[in-house]
Formats: structure tokens, C-alpha cells, sequence
């Protein structure tokens, strides 16, 4: 990786490597974590698979169970953290943002594209996270009032690249995405 | 990986998983995700290094530059997160901690075990997070005051193996670690 040396170089692989986390079930933009708060007002993190990305209007496509602990703290709050570190590309990605789930007829319209055996994931008897007597007493029960699509809309976007000198930027939506250099 | 049936080699797993992150780089636990609340209320996630571990009293350590955000964030409120994926394993852990720094002498003393290349990253003039107007607008300072250990005092942990058939489970220190299983 040659050295980045602009604020655009620097965003323009940011971008760069979310689109290459949709596409290659290899890289690291793939498996982002993301960060809510929960009920008790505790940091909450997980890792998301990526499945979406508008690389004009930055915004991230996220699919969980609807039932999930992580869906009802966003409907709660929407403010969340997303994030990844890309040992490739010597880039370390932190993204703040406003996560909303999908009008319900648009995740209908997604869930006819689930390949059938992934649905399985979306609809569990009874409900993610709930304590159980044994390991194996629940089961699946695929359905899509169970699908929720997860939109985050980035505002803010700080990369950290390592390179033979370090380079910090941060980039904010309501600037319209000029960036400015930080101390890494 | 065979499957895990019982609550306690779950359990065990991720303790070896974690004690691979301290000891092979190569290893998913040797960078966990560490997420803090910021002082606006956004929740907030980098990829930290994880230093040390201690599988007895589960607790984990970090360094940091002492005045970095996280640092600042956590002097207001020890409540953390830290999570990692573990491809090679097949296992998600997600952890909920109390993170404090430790003791000004105790850094001191870890400090002197710091090689001397590792050193440059405690220490910038000005300190990380600072705006500056060009990306090499500041120098690497190190110095031992601006050395901080985080050590997270693991509170609960939440292991979710993919193996046949998922199974997740819930284990809180003030339960003894006993555990309980979780709908994946």
C-alpha cells in the first residue's frame, strides 16, 4: 500500500474498502462491529455482517432478527457506532451514526431476495437472547415479520491509516465530507 | 472444532481463545474491540491491543496514550464493553467490563518492560484527537506519564458458538462463571 498523503486519498479508501467488505466475503468491511447502548445504559458491541452500502449517500445496510436485544435498543435511541479494522489495508475505520430500521414494506421487498437457507436466521422460537433450560431448546421459525433491515446513515467518519508515518482524519456529514487531519 | 455441549467447555473455549490472543498475533483476541460511551452519549469502538490476561480473575489489560478519548471516557465512567470474532474458532465473545487504569506506580513499573520502538506511541505533541492543519503536524514525545494501562474487570461474558447447531450462553462473575444458555 503506497503512502496516502491527502484528506480524499484517505476517504477514498475508506470507501474503497466498504465496497470491497460487500463484496469479498474476505475482507474486513465485511464482519463490522457494531456499538449501541442497552436498556441499562451499558456499551453494548457485536458483529454485523455488511449488506448494504450507498457509497454517495454513506449509508449501511445491516440485517438482524427483529426480536434481537440490538433492534429495540435502536428503536430506542438510533445512536450507534460502526467500525473495522482492515489489516490489509493498514486502516482502522470508525463510523458514528444514526441507525433506523426499514419501513416494514421495504424489508418485505428484501426478504424475497434471502436465499431460503439463510432465512433461518431471521425468527428463532422463542426469541434471541432468551435464558433457556438446555443449549438446544429453541428452534427456528423463519418468517418475514422477523427480517429487520438495519440502515445506519453515517455521520461522521474517522480513519487511522499506518503507514511510515501514521495519518488520522476525520470527516463529518455536515461538512460535507472535507475532512480534517487529527493526531493519530 | 468438534462441537461444545456443555456450558463449562463453552466457557473454557473462550478462555483458551482469549490466552491465544495474548500469546500468537495472529490470533482474533489479540484485538478486541473495547466500546465506551463519549462524552455526548454516542456510543464509541476502536480496535485496541490486548497485553495481558488474567484467566483466574478475569481480567484483561490494554495501553494507552493517557490522554486519548477512551482514557478521558473511562476516568468519567468505567462502564465497557470489549467483543472479538473469532473466525478460526467459529465463536463470537462479547464481554461487559469495568475498565480502570491502574495505579500510577504500576504503570511505571510496566512502562520499563516497554521496548523502546513500542514507546513512540505514548506520548504525541499534541496529544491524539487534536485537530492539526496538515497530517504531519505533530511529533511522537514518548514518555512514561503518558503511559496508561487499562485493566477491564470482566463482569459478564457472552460466548455464541457456530458450530451444527448454534448455541449461546450468559456467564456472570458475580454467579461465579457458572453460566446459563441464551436463544442464539
Amino acid at each position: 500500500m503506497s503512502e496516502i498523503t491527502t484528506l480524499s486519498e484517505l476517504f477514498g479508501l475508506v470507501r474503497a474498502r466498504i465496497i470491497t467488505g460487500l463484496e469479498h466475503r474476505e475482507a474486513a468491511a465485511r464482519l463490522p462491529v457494531l456499538a449501541t447502548r442497552d436498556a441499562q445504559g451499558w456499551p453494548s458491541v457485536r458483529t454485523m455482517v455488511l449488506r448494504g452500502f450507498d457509497a454517495g449517500d454513506w449509508t449501511l445496510d445491516m440485517h438482524s432478527d427483529a426480536d434481537a436485544a440490538k433492534v429495540l435498543q435502536l428503536t430506542d435511541g438510533p445512536r450507534a457506532a460502526l467500525q473495522f479494522w482492515d489489516a490489509e489495508a493498514a486502516l482502522q475505520v470508525r463510523m458514528r451514526a444514526h441507525v433506523i430500521r426499514l419501513p416494514h414494506e421495504e424489508e418485505k421487498a428484501l426478504w424475497e431476495r434471502v436465499p431460503e437457507a439463510a432465512r433461518a436466521q431471521y425468527g428463532t422460537v422463542p426469541p434471541p437472547g432468551t435464558p433457556i433450560a438446555s443449549a438446544e431448546a429453541w428452534r427456528p421459525n423463519p418468517r418475514p415479520a422477523r427480517f429487520a433491515v438495519l440502515r445506519a446513515r453515517v455521520l461522521r467518519v474517522e480513519a487511522l491509516h499506518l503507514g511510515e508515518i501514521h495519518r488520522r482524519a476525520r470527516y463529518e456529514r455536515e461538512e460535507g465530507w472535507q475532512g480534517s487531519w487529527l493526531v493519530p
